[in-house]
């Protein structure tokens, strides 16, 4: 289980582009820089509840794209199939098993 | 270069969970369905122009998306990445090359 800070640092790496301008200012003081909410309020001169407000609303738009698109999920399920074809090969499993790897690999999109 | 309806074919196969149900609707039958417009129009109730505008917009929001994420462009790396190293296993190609390929597989991501 992943903590809270890495999921969203890794849901902010794959979703970035679909984020707007403002959206991503936030979210990169705060999941990247490590910003505490109370200095990101100071710098901009809002509320601390007004920045956690934001980033709630950013953290929530991350979870629905990857609800939508699974672009996390898959990412993990290619990274563990490599590993499973590194280990085949280095057993030295004949080709046609390992092609069948690579074929799901590519089928997981 | 893939013909037009391919392409939205493809766009629309790696974008569908991010579009409005509607918007799902009229490519459907429009690019899947192969519908002519004047034929959703007819269904719909509404003016070939109207059905021409509305496929237009989801055209250019799927056009957006994959600027943004390039879905469709780094599967067809990956399927290519595949291919090669298809071809390197059955020249028996060392473990460390075929290793170093499938690294670069997961960092089209």
């Amino acid at each position: 289980m992943l903590d809270k800070t890495t999921t969203f640092n890794l849901l902010y790496d794959f979703y970035r582009p679909l984020l707007k301008e403002s959206q991503r200012t936030f979210m990169e003081l705060y999941y990247v820089e490590d910003w505490s909410l109370g200095e990101i309020a100071e710098h901009y001169s809002i509320s601390r509840q007004a920045v956690h407000d934001r980033i709630k609303r950013v953290e929530k738009a991350l979870i629905a794209f990857e609800s939508a698109l699974r672009l996390v999920e898959k990412f993990e399920q290619r990274k563990k199939l490599v590993r499973e074809l590194k280990q085949k090969l280095r057993t030295g499993t004949d080709i046609s098993q390992i092609e069948q790897l690579l074929d799901r690999l590519l089928e997981i999109d």
